[in-house]
């Protein structure tokens, strides 16, 4: 009973930490940057960030961990695994119209795409988010993958899911520094240069910040065997039944 | 046997893949960025990537796979232990000296510190990784501590852990990226600017596509219950013997 007290108060953390990054990615670009259009403007470079942050990390992250939640931990799995598949489904597509959103800005104002550490990271860890989604769906969803092919790729699919946190995190992370120096350089609308931290920057450092945290209390829910399903804690890679695999 | 033989594969990329990431962070801040002294000036700005990498990144992950080298498994765990913590400790000085570094460059050139996401990341990063060690070394390493404590925290070090590995990819490349974007503006040198990908645009960017990769390898020996301590692996929190405890 104290675990699950427990594991209810670090869900709900994550809940609302995820709530606070997608309200706080939403109005820096509303309020902040101009708000949202799709003309090939920087109002259609805005979409970026909220759809990265919320896609690649607020979905993603809640979807990576509703395996945890004990309400799924019934006999018919199939419901949870169409909810799990559907919300990296929905991260994924956000993700892309996010990547969509800031090539159709470049190309209308002649900006090379993909040339910063930031776009490559991003890419990379889109390319390998779709592939984890594949191959998710294909093992784990559909009904004639066979026993032995679910045992051999669950552990690379937990592996890649909490690695794709990570890069997520380091996509967002350097994403939102760089936009920072561009926007704020303090010699060309009159505004305050980053380094005299401007409340712009201060709000931008801030949903950094609230982004490490969501992203660590992710981790702490996927880390903690007590939250796994509980015939699942005891079981090894090595012994586990195919058919009974909850990632 | 053929899991011992994956492991080891996995075990010499992660070595691998550090050895690279300290060798392409030396030769790009020694051949490219004017090498290394302690003077303020930038070249002292050369030992901050060059120490974060080194130290927050590869020592780090090293130290943290420690435990999964099955030479470690023997009955005495007291000498792997010291060596956990001292691989530990040198990380953190390393990225101590390595904030020094930097801190000595901004004060020296007025440069304001800590006004960007990437300082603030790194600060926090470095100040939860102290608090990790300190934690660590006085529950699992002192004799006195108890055995309740010990399971109390095991599994907060092991998150927290993972967590640090997340930061630590999160602050260097963001930091890599500023570092680009300020040193390939394309106006001052003659050099090309940064979004013409040139070589060393393409170097720092490689840099960070190896860190990326070894961070992905030393999650995944983490995250693979089968590379664990056998006793271990069967062991739920809520039953494990303190004194038994190897992280």
């Amino acid at each position: 009973m104290r675990s699950i007290t427990c594991f209810n108060i670090w869900y709900f953390l994550c809940l609302g930490l995820g709530l606070a990054c997608v309200a706080c990615v939403c109005f820096w670009n509303s309020q902040w940057r101009g708000g949202f259009a799709w003309d090939g403007s920087s109002r259609q470079f805005n979409w970026h960030p909220v759809l990265m942050v919320t896609g690649m990390l607020v979905l993603y992250g809640n979807g990576a961990v509703l395996y945890r939640v004990p309400l799924t931990w019934g006999e018919n799995k199939l419901p949870w695994k169409l909810l799990h598949a559907a919300l990296m489904l929905l991260a994924l597509i956000l993700s892309v119209i996010g990547l969509c959103a800031v090539f159709g800005n470049h190309n209308a104002s002649n900006i090379p795409n993909l040339y910063s550490l930031h776009s490559w990271i991003g890419i990379i860890t889109t390319v390998l988010f779709a592939a984890q989604w594949a191959a998710g769906m294909a093992v784990f969803l559909l009904p004639w993958s066979p026993d032995s092919l679910r045992k051999l790729l669950k552990p690379q699919h937990v592996w890649m899911g909490g690695s794709l946190m990570t890069l997520g995190i380091g996509a967002c992370i350097s994403g939102i520094n760089e936009k920072l120096f561009f926007v704020l350089k303090g010699n060309t609308s009159g505004s305050q240069p980053y380094s005299q931290l401007p409340t712009e920057a201060l709000l931008g450092n801030s949903l950094g910040v609230l982004m490490i945290a969501f992203g660590l209390v992710v981790l702490k829910i996927l880390s903690t065997r007590e939250w796994q399903k509980p015939e699942s804690q005891n079981v090894l890679i090595a012994e586990c039944d195919g058919d009974d695999l909850i990632l």
